[in-house]
C-alpha cells in the first residue's frame, strides 16, 4: 500500500474511533511530516484523499479539519480489539500474582493521628540527610562525570574495599572481589534465586518470614517448605528433618533480628545449622539485614562461621541509613561471583555509582558507625517501650515474640478467635495500624498474628498505640464467637 | 555438643588450616564473647580446653596464643571441601554463561592514546554535571528525608507526570499510570522477559542487535529467531514470514537509530509491522532508546501508531543525559502494568526516588530539551566526520550501514577473509579499538563486522581512528588467505 494511503487509513481510524472528534483541526502537514519523518507532500496527498472521501474538510489558509459528520464509519473495522495480555503471562508471574493476592491487605492511608506500626523501616526524623547531601556534593564536584558514566557491574571499587575491610573487622573474612554491590538486599535475593532455582526446586524458608523473600521464590516457581521459628530463632532440629526429607536447593533465613518476629538465632544453633548444611551440601542465604555498625552483642553472622563456602550473606543500608538509597551488598562464595554478575548485568547493567560514592564518602571517619550507635540507642528504648506496654497487659490474652535489640519489629498473637486481618479496619478507625500476620506466613497460617514495627515511632506514641490496640481487642473479645477447632488448627504462630 | 566444645573445634580448624598462625594472639575472651553473643565463661572454657590439648598456650596477664607447633592436625577433618556451586546453577544462568562466553572479547584497557570506538555512550565531556548537582541539592534540601524513604514502586509521581506529558507532546497518547520508572531501559527489558517468557517460547529479534537484549532472552530460556536488518531497518517482509512459521511470543526491535547499525525503520515499514502484529496478536517491544528531546525529524515511535495496545515502549536517559543515572521508563499497555510492578517490586523494591526527583527538577524549564539539542548537534557532526572518513576510502574494500542522525554507532563490514575479532588485538596495538560484530549476532555470524560507536569522540579523533583502522586492514589484506566457501557462508552481515 502506498505510504499516503496508509497514513490516510490511520487518520480514518482515529476519526471513526472518536479519538479525533468532529471539527478537530488536523496537525499542520509540516508538523505531521516531521513527526512521522516523511515527505510533506505525502501528508498533503493523504489529507486531500481524506477530504475527497468526506472524512475531512479543508479551509484554505486555515488547515484541514475533521468533518462535522464523517460520511460513514470505515468499511473495514480494525482487525481486532486490544490485545488480551493476560493470556501471555509467564508461569512465574502467574504464580507471583496468585501469591500477592493472598498477601494484600487494606490500603491504609496514614493520617496524622494514626499510630502506624506498619513499616519496618528506620525513623526518617533521625536521617542524617544534611551530612549525606554534603557527601554527595563532595563526590560530584570531585569525580561527577566519571560517576555518571556506565560503571563496572560489581560496584564502586572504593565502596567494595571499604565493605570488605569492615566485614573483616566483624569476623567475616572476605576478599574485595567477593563483595558485590546491588540495589538493596532485595535485588541480591532475587539474583540468587535466578542463579540457583529452577521451577520445582525446593527452598526451605523460615516461617514467619519477610514477604519479599516468599515472593522472590514464588516467582522463581520454587516449592517452598516452611521451617518454624521459635523463641531462639529458626528451629534447626526441624530444619534437619526437612532437609533429609526434601533435599532442598537452598535455605533462606534471617539469623539476626528476624523479620517479623525480631528474634535471633542462638549461637549454638548457628553452629549446628552450619553442621547440617555442610553434611547435606546445602547453600544458605543469610539475609543479615544488619549493617556496618551493627549493635555490639550481636551474634556472629553465619558467614563468619562458614568454612565451606556455602553461605551467601546479604547486607543493606536500608535499616541503618536510608531505605531509599537502594544500595546493598552480597558477600558471595568465589564461584558464585561470575554468574551473579552476569545476571546483575542483564537485570540493570549496574547500580548507580553516584550514590555508592556518596555512601563511601559518608562512611569515612567512622561516621556510619556513629550514626548507627545513635539510632540503635533510640531503637533500643522504643523496643523497651513496646515490651513494657505489652507486659503491663494492655492487650488482653495476647502473646508476643521478644525481639533482639537489633530488631525493628515483633510478632503479636491475638486471643483465640480474633482474626488480625479482619480486625484491621476497626483498628484503623481507632487510630492504630499494623501488618496482619498472614503476610508473613505461607498458606493460610498466621490469622491471629500481627506485626508491630516500632523503630519509626517515638516511645509515647508506642504506648498510646498499644493502648488503642488493647481497646480494639477488648471490643472484639466481647463479640467473639468461640471458633471451631478446625478454624484455629493452623492459626497459631510458632513464636 | 556443648557450646564451648563447638567453639573450641572451630578455633582448632582455623589453626589447622593455617588461618591462625603459630604465635597469633587469640581474641580477648571478653571481645570474642561479645562477637559471638555468648557468655564470657564459655569462651574461657573453650580456651582452657585448647590449651589442655596443646593447640594454644596461656600467658597470665597477656592472653592466649596459638601454640608454636600445634601438636597435630585435628583428628577429624572437615566433612568435605568447599561447596561445588557449579552443580547448583539454574538452567537460565547456564544458558546465559554459554551465551556470554561466545560474546566476550579481549579486555581493552583504554590508554590515553587509544581512539576507542567501543562504547555506544554519550560523551562525558558534554555532561551537564554542575546543573545536575544543583538540581540534586535543591531536591534534597526541599524533600530529602521523604526521598530517602521507601518509595512507591512505579516511580516518583512528578517525574511520571512529566514523562507522560512529554510523551503526549510527541504523539504517544499515554496516561501517567502507564508510565513506569525503572533502572534504565535494561531493567525494563528484563522485567518484560520475566513477565511474558516461559522456557522454549519463541522471541523474534532484530539481527544484528543489542547484546543486552540477546542475554535477557537467553536467561529467560527463549528460543531466539533472528530477523535481518536492512538499510531501511528491520525487514518486515521477512518478519511476517517468520511470524507465520514460528508463532513467536513477542518481537524485539529498536526502530530508531538501531544498535549497532544506527539505521531506522522506514515510516511505511512501521505501519506494515504494526499491521502484521495486529493480525497475529503479537506483542512488540520497542526499545526506543531516544529520549525527551529526541531529534526533530525522528520517526514516530511504534507506540504512537499502535491502536491495539500491543507495543511496549522503553525509554532511557542514558543516551541523552547520563548513562550512570540508571533512570529509564516503560510505557506499558494497561493490563501489563500490575504484573510488571509486581516483578519490579521483588527485583529491587523501587528505583531510588532521590535521583528521579533530581531528574525531574533538572527537566524543568525545558532544560533537558536544550541539552538534548546541544548534544544532538554535536553528534550529528561526529556522524558526518565518520561517514566522511569512510567515504574517502580510508578503510579499503569495506561497506557500512548509514546511521540515522539520532544514532550513536554504525556497523562496518571488513573485506572478505578478514575477521574483526581476530584483528582487534593488532588494532589496539595501533591505537584504535572497536566492538567485534560477533557481539551483535546470534550464533556464529558477524565475523567480518565491527561496530564503530562515534558519539563520544570529537571529529579529529574520529578521522585519526579511521585512518589507523585502514592501516590495520591494509596490513591484514597483505597476509590474508583466501577463505574457503564454508568459512564465509554465514559471515556476511545483512546491513
Amino acid at each position: 500500500m502506498a505510504l499516503f494511503l496508509q497514513i490516510k487509513r490511520h487518520v480514518e481510524r482515529l476519526i471513526a474511533d472518536g479519538i479525533l472528534g468532529p471539527g478537530t483541526k488536523l496537525p499542520a502537514t509540516r508538523d505531521l511530516a516531521r513527526t512521522l519523518g516523511v515527505n510533506r507532500t505525502t501528508i498533503a496527498t493523504a489529507y486531500d484523499a481524506l477530504v475527497a472521501d468526506g472524512w475531512a474538510r479543508a479551509h484554505v489558509g486555515q488547515g484541514t479539519f475533521v468533518a462535522d459528520r464523517p460520511a460513514s464509519r470505515p468499511a473495514e473495522r480494525p482487525a481486532a480489539g486490544p490485545l488480551a495480555w493476560e493470556g501471555s503471562f509467564s508461569r512465574g508471574v502467574r504464580r507471583l500474582i496468585e501469591d500477592v493476592r493472598r498477601r494484600t491487605g487494606p490500603d491504609v492511608s496514614v493520617g496524622p493521628g494514626l499510630v502506624s506500626f506498619l513499616g519496618a523501616s528506620p525513623d526518617p526524623t533521625l536521617f542524617p540527610t544534611e551530612e549525606f547531601r554534603r557527601a554527595l556534593n563532595h563526590v560530584i564536584k570531585r569525580e561527577g562525570a566519571a560517576l555518571l558514566e556506565y560503571h563496572p557491574v560489581a560496584g564502586y571499587a572504593p565502596l567494595r574495599r571499604y565493605l570488605a575491610a569492615w566485614l573483616v573487622r566483624h569476623g567475616i573474612e572476605v576478599r574485595e572481589d567477593e563483595v558485590l554491590v546491588v540495589n538493596g538486599s532485595q535485588q541480591g535475593l532475587d539474583l540468587i534465586a535466578r542463579a540457583l532455582i529452577d521451577p520445582g526446586d525446593v527452598v526451605l524458608i523460615e516461617e514467619p518470614t519477610y514477604p519479599g523473600a516468599i515472593q522472590v521464590f514464588a516467582a522463581a516457581q520454587a516449592e517452598l517448605v516452611p521451617v518454624p521459628v521459635g523463641p531462639g530463632g529458626l528451629r534447626v532440629d526441624v530444619a534437619a528433618t526437612l532437609i533429609e526429607k526434601h533435599r532442598p536447593k537452598l535455605l533462606y533465613c534471617q539469623p539476626s533480628g528476624q523479620n517479623p518476629t525480631g528474634v535471633s538465632l542462638d549461637p549454638a544453633a548457628r553452629l549446628a545449622l552450619l553442621d547440617v548444611a555442610v553434611r547435606h551440601r546445602l547453600p544458605i542465604v543469610e539475609d543479615g539485614f544488619g549493617a556496618p555498625g551493627e549493635a555490639e552483642g550481636a551474634r556472629a553472622p553465619l558467614r563468619a562461621l562458614d568454612r565451606h563456602g556455602l553461605v551467601i550473606h546479604l547486607g543493606t543500608l536500608s535499616k541503618v541509613l536510608f531505605p531509599g538509597l537502594r544500595v546493598g551488598w552480597m558477600v558471595v562464595p568465589g564461584p558464585l561471583a561470575a554468574p551473579l554478575l552476569r545476571i546483575k548485568q542483564l537485570a540493570d547493567l549496574n547500580t548507580g555509582a553516584l550514590l555508592q560514592a556518596a555512601v563511601f564518602r559518608f562512611c569515612q571517619g567512622r561516621r556510619l558507625e556513629r550514626h548507627a550507635r545513635l539510632i540503635r540507642a533510640e531503637y533500643r528504648s522504643r523496643r523497651a517501650a513496646l515490651l513494657g506496654a505489652l507486659e503491663r497487659g494492655l492487650v488482653p490474652e495476647s502473646a508476643w515474640s521478644v525481639p533482639d535489640e537489633s530488631a525493628f519489629s515483633l510478632l503479636l498473637t491475638l486471643p483465640e478467635g480474633v482474626d488480625a486481618a479482619a480486625l484491621l479496619p476497626r483498628a484503623i478507625d481507632r487510630g492504630i495500624a499494623y501488618a496482619p500476620g498472614s503476610f508473613f506466613f505461607l498458606g493460610e497460617r498466621g490469622a491471629r498474628a500481627l506485626r508491630l514495627a516500632y523503630a519509626a515511632l517515638p516511645g509515647p506514641r508506642i504506648d498510646e498505640g498499644v493502648r488503642r490496640l488493647g481497646d480494639v481487642v477488648r471490643d472484639a473479645l466481647k463479640h467473639r464467637r468461640r471458633p471451631s477447632a478446625t478454624a484455629t488448627a493452623g492459626a497459631l504462630p510458632v513464636v
